[in-house]
């Protein structure tokens, strides 16, 4: 393929980019393949000969497309969003043809210094405090991971960077709520996954901070040593919100790292009705929050702050001679920033997304997801079949079968289950699911950069009437 | 932005790609912006409202383009390449428009099954064991990481993951040469720095394997346990190769994971008559190559594999109830592979590129760069300015000022530099450097996609003429 060539390819995909953005709908959300469908239908060894791109893009409509669950469908409600938008598309598409690797200022000053303005740029956005300093890691598994290493080796004072664990006494702590990336976090950094004090959580999933207290202060009566609390604005399952400030308090008072993981919930703080969650975040040690999820930011994005960069630093730095240039003394090298050496130009997508949609446009979209959000679970409470969870939180509805249908927990289950499969094989849209004490609880998330109020509304129309053909009168 | 606007400003998207790629040749390579001048020419908050294209294109230009150093230049020669393709970057549109996140199967089977798929091809095409099973990383400096920490837990019985670090006595080996992100991984992992054994290299800075089975014995006799060898298929200053088979008898007599780093090298297995580098591989666990460095694959693009899959998804499995689906035992779920829960869909650019080129036109891209790279070894032999450093291996071509230039090493050392910076400021090329024994030495790598052979000479042409004009004649 030469440059002609290219461009005419390039041409055929950008309609070919269009449509399928544009019938998008026609597609069903939830891809319907079975386990190695695709598999069996590719060849088994690489082609010798040059094929055409004709034949390539007939074999992505033929066998990859059946084989693709629509994340940018309207009607994608499950998980969390990983939404893009038509500027994000456009800066990957520069992203990918500038083919920069930004490990070093040296290798594009441009990719470090636009990475610094826009995460400066989110912070005041956001209401993050200004003595935050950030930088995009490519996921909240991975920038918990950091924050944790970090604080590994502030506490150790970079002891077991130097000389390896010399004591199994470091204790971490986060609730029963906490995502799963914490817990592996905690296993790789070399804890120990007993290491991980799971705190209870109150009625509402939010962490309890009375019994944070009691777990650290019981912990150091022990001897064992306090490292790190991550705590959760919006947990995975509920997006429930743990009280950062309080805990906050109790971290200082320890002299714990404290992290806090808004990966999800992180982009509503652009409407400061949300700060609240966010109150007292001045005293947190780090925070991420993921514009790959809700900010219409494509995959990987994740928007990673640290007070103490210094500590970050120290614990990841590392300077081979073939590493070394003329600007390392002035200029930030965001290689000894994480794990990772080499880095995607992942601000270029950002910095497009806030410009050509505007503060403002990104305030509007996460209002009316939050809004309509709000309207759904109305018409949840009022339809006998199920019983809405509370509190709801941005643009997160759980919801549960009613009690009186199934005679049991493991029955309801059992009906629950099969009714979110049947929907979700319609094709009409796709939701997943958490389980609350138990509870088979259907998670609705509307969060992606093209919904309308009609799509959540027939959506909702269409499950109500699956549970009223399935489900028995109440 | 609605879809009809999309649609016409990605096709104005493709022109600029075009012409930039068109005219690639006529950017200085390296940028020359100094440190801070990017950061001052952006404003320092985000726009409210929403901005047009057009206006952020201008900046683009205006304000990005001197920030970029241009990788996709065939005049790039630093570091190692991290080349693109056309192909790949219609893999990158396509990826960026599906938006697909694969974390696990039932996200979207085609993600995880087309990768499943190519990295078999791999296999194949590289001449790879059929027993290794593959999985695309993010980088090498990851996929190392992942080896080590899988080393660690197969070596601890999967108890460093359950309990923490109850002993601090492992010790992981690599030479004196092996890249900068082995000693990362190791404190990563909570090995500590002091746990990493740096075995001694041999004239050619290839591993001796008889100072490591030295190291190894010694070790054990004071009580301590060896847990993971890293060799590499092509350092990073130098491209030595290790001698992996002879490694690998000995990590099988100590029971040792052996992992080989051939992030570069790995490439040049296209080539049937390279394989005598990887000779033994059979008996590694683990090998890790980068298709995104030398195979025309955009940045990241790290292709991992290990011969105990189990050991892998042990050390990194978690299964959180809102992750359960109805797929999970009878699929991979590439999640517990590795470090993230969130996966691009990367394997669609490769698949494009391994189809479009055909394997046919890889090998011969390939087999020109090491071609063209031993005919400018053969020139700079015969430069009384320098002193070409052997063996020289694959496209790398590292040399030195002749010892003649400059009484002593340090006055050699900064002449060297300077050259080396006004070549780079001149921005008709950009090379890098590194140090062997302390000597500053020049590294010119060939491996863009589009570099000719007239692209090599006129810059061997431009460096002679400068050392002519800047160096005493000898």
């Amino acid at each position: 393929m030469d440059i002609t060539e290219f461009r005419k390819h390039a041409h055929d995909m950008v309609d070919w980019m269009s449509d399928y953005l544009s019938d998008i709908e026609s597609y069903p959300v939830k891809s319907q393949v079975n386990p190695g469908e695709i598999i069996s239908s590719l060849p088994t060894h690489a082609p010798e000969n040059p094929e055409s791109m004709e034949d390539i893009m007939a074999d992505v409509k033929k066998t990859i497309m059946p084989g693709i669950t629509h994340w940018q469908s309207p009607n994608f409600y499950a998980y969390f969003p990983a939404n893009s938008s038509y500027p994000s598309i456009l800066g990957e598409m520069l992203t990918a043809t500038l083919g920069v690797q930004g490990m070093i200022w040296d290798t594009s000053p441009a990719a470090t210094e636009l990475e610094e303005v826009i995460m400066n740029w989110l912070k005041d956005m956001m209401g993050l405090p200004k003595d935050f300093y950030g930088v995009i890691q490519d996921t909240a598994s991975t920038a918990s991971l950091v924050a944790i290493l970090t604080a590994r080796e502030r506490i150790s004072e970079y002891q077991i960077n130097a000389i390896g664990y010399f004591t199994n006494k470091y204790r971490i702590y986060c609730s029963t709520e906490a995502h799963s990336s914490i817990e592996k976090a905690v296993k790789i950094a070399g804890f120990g996954k007993e290491a991980l004090v799971k705190i209870e959580v109150d009625n509402e999933l939010k962490m309890s901070p009375g019994k944070l207290e009691e777990a650290l202060k019981g912990d150091i009566m022990d001897g064992l040593i306090p490292c790190c609390v991550i705590s959760a604005v919006g947990t995975t399952g509920t997006v429930a919100i743990d009280p950062i400030d309080l805990i906050g308090d109790i971290c200082k008072r320890y002299n714990v790292w404290h992290h806090v993981d808004a990966a999800y919930a992180g982009t509503a703080m652009i409407l400061e009705e949300n700060r609240y969650m966010i109150k007292g975040i001045e005293k947190a040690d780090s925070y991420v929050f993921n514009p790959h999820k809700w900010m219409f930011t494509n995959f990987d994005c994740s928007a990673y702050f640290v007070k103490d960069k210094e500590a970050l630093v120290k614990t990841f730095e590392i300077l081979p001679e073939y590493l070394k240039t003329n600007a390392d003394s002035v200029v930030n090298n965001y290689r000894d920033w994480g794990i990772q050496l080499g880095r995607r130009f992942r601000s270029l997508k950002l910095w497009f997304v806030i410009r050509s949609m505007g503060v403002k446009g990104i305030r509007e979209k996460i209002a009316n997801h939050i809004q309509w959000a709000g309207e759904l679970s109305e018409l949840i409470k009022k339809d006998a079949h199920f019983k809405l969870h509370e509190p709801q939180n941005l643009g997160c509805v759980c919801f549960q079968l009613n009690e009186a249908i199934g005679e049991n927990q493991e029955k309801r289950n059992s009906l629950a289950k099969n009714l979110m499969d049947s929907i979700n094989q319609s094709g009409k849209l796709f939701m997943s699911h958490t389980k609350i004490k138990g509870e088979f609880t259907f998670r609705f998330v509307i969060g992606n950069t093209y919904v309308t109020r009609k799509h959540v509304m027939d959506s909702w129309t269409y499950i109500a009437s699956e549970a009223s053909k399935n489900l028995k009168n109440v």
